[in-house]
């Protein structure tokens, strides 16, 4: 019956994740030219469209992992699930005005704060699920001190106002954020021995 | 072989909930300019998005729990399911209009209507429920005599008519029967119980 | 093994039909102004989108019946599925054509043709599984002779051309062929008997 | 726990490419007129949407036989995945430009290119699988020396550059390599034989 309860909120939250993922893609238009030069202008919109299907992507991988843990499904953790959501449904939006506008700093703030909208709902739902399975949950010990979730968090505070004097930095520290998830730890040998082990319930959250 | 025809239903459901879900943030269509003064006209959109988003949210939450307490899956069932599905289908359409004109009569009033045909689709499909189950189910048990769900038509009606006199009124009902349905019970206490609690059959109605 | 493949066929399928069914409301475009009257084009577009809303609510329905009595998934079985799932692709584009100019001869010539791609699709992909599991299996035994099948096909060449003379006549089949679907007996009684009971893996098809 | 891993992955796999199969529909834009001539500008469209509509539905088909082998998944093969995923979600875009410009020289190009890309991709998941499951597997040994995905790699190095001397012939080999894969062996007996066979876990790889 749980397990049941867990398989449809899986199964909603990779509809909503897959829909996200793809409808961005939407919003690279199809030039009118038929020459290379007719491209150029989309590549804004190209790189823009790579970076939040990277994040996207790391979100769906996370998010897989964590609810892995998860042994029965409250009201809290739905209603957190479905504010997550909520929060990567408006990154196809930040993601078209930040690539047409091709980085320009207000844009950018904003594609920033929807990225630390994101992070602080993952967070509360992680916190979410600790709550219904207790301190010493497999979720809880693989979470530990979360520094890794307070690094993005820290950072993405960092990367807003940096938008108004820095543009390039603040992107950068997007980037980078991405790469420190994706890249899922800092000692490279582990972090290989990690992409050939059949994942187990540890935590990750961009 | 009917625990098979209930997971397909409840595919399906999902599917065409996530995609309503998602397809009514591409009503937020990107603007050109990228000042803040830019996105300030999208606010109404913006906000009857969320409204949106918050009703298909509670509505699959709900859809979630009714469809725990299927034993089996009737050829009522399927249809009384299509047909809430065709009236979700269309709050994109609604929350587009109202948003798009910034709450005027008419577009509040359509609205309405569509919750309306929502909430007595859900309705149909209940009945539709216990009718297959019988009146000692636990579907019949958990609604009871449904004071919440009659509740919510008759707020309605009410709201519909008020549009056109006092149009905040009416807007603040619709946001009043989501939390009535977000919150889900009066006593706080009990209702934060049931947000820790593993969810069981009990009954929900948007 | 196979219940897995038979699984993933269901899921995809699901999935691309989900998606067609919402993707249709986008062809209802959000109009300008903010009276009743400015909804009044759109009645068409609203009624073309509901004969198709049901069209693809019934393959949905019905490809569930009969995938329920599919024991193993042939590499024929597949590409059949896709080849009806290419077809029901084509019923949104019909759907708008047809319904923005208001029923006029040639859109709705396309939309018959459409609708009989998918039904010769959906008979080849009954011919396929019943290939694969025997003429004594459940769906063989179930289709018997297949009257409604082939009526439907020949209801749809009746009335593709008839669209040149009396349109309203090549509509009326349309609608016609929808509700013979719809109800899914002739004898009430019969039917409503079906309604309330659990499905079995009885053949139905549009 | 790890089916359960592996369940998710094959669902958010058959959403996202649901959808990139479906909204590539939505570049047939509903003409304004309503003769059969007003549809005569959609037919490279229409065709360039056949195309890519087989090409995702064997991408979908193979990589459903490919996860069958999938015993556990590891961060590489969820990565590997996500590639494949970002490949095949700019096909809609390829296609569109490919289409809209009956099928001149630069967008076929970038068409091929989008096509080589998703066949590396397969092919570095493929790889990913088997580094997981090691040389004995049963996806190991159904690749084999892998020639048909080698041949269809050659191919299309070979069909890009031709677009610039004979696009038809370019065009032409994208066609082949699509039957090729389409029809699954060169002797036709022993492919039908496949048809009819419930599929294991034998490679494909378009």
């Amino acid at each position: 019956m749980n397990a049941m309860g867990k398989g449809r909120l899986e199964a909603f939250s990779d509809g909503v994740i897959a829909i996200i993922i793809t409808i961005m893609v939407l919003e690279i238009k199809v030039p009118h030219g038929t020459q290379w030069r007719d491209l150029l202008p989309l590549l804004p919109v190209f790189l823009s469209y790579v970076l939040s299907f990277v994040y996207v992507g790391i979100y769906w991988s996370n998010h897989h992992h964590m609810l892995h843990t998860v042994q029965h499904v409250t009201g809290r953790i739905l209603l957190a699930n479905l504010h997550l959501l909520f929060w990567l449904s408006l990154l196809p939006f930040a993601t078209g005005w930040m690539g047409e506008n091709h980085f320009v700093v207000l844009p950018s703030v904003l594609y920033g704060m929807v990225l630390l909208a994101c992070a602080g709902a993952y967070w509360m739902l992680q916190k979410a699920i600790i709550h219904a399975h207790g301190p010493d949950s497999t979720l809880a010990r693989a979470v530990g001190k979360d520094r890794k979730g307070w690094l993005s968090l820290i950072l993405y505070m960092l990367a807003i106002p940096l938008n108004f004097s820095w543009p390039r930095v603040a992107l950068g520290i997007y980037v980078l954020v991405a790469l420190m998830w994706f890249i899922p730890d800092r000692r490279i040998e582990r972090s290989f021995a990690w992409l050939d082990k059949p994942h187990s319930g540890e935590k990750d959250q961009p």
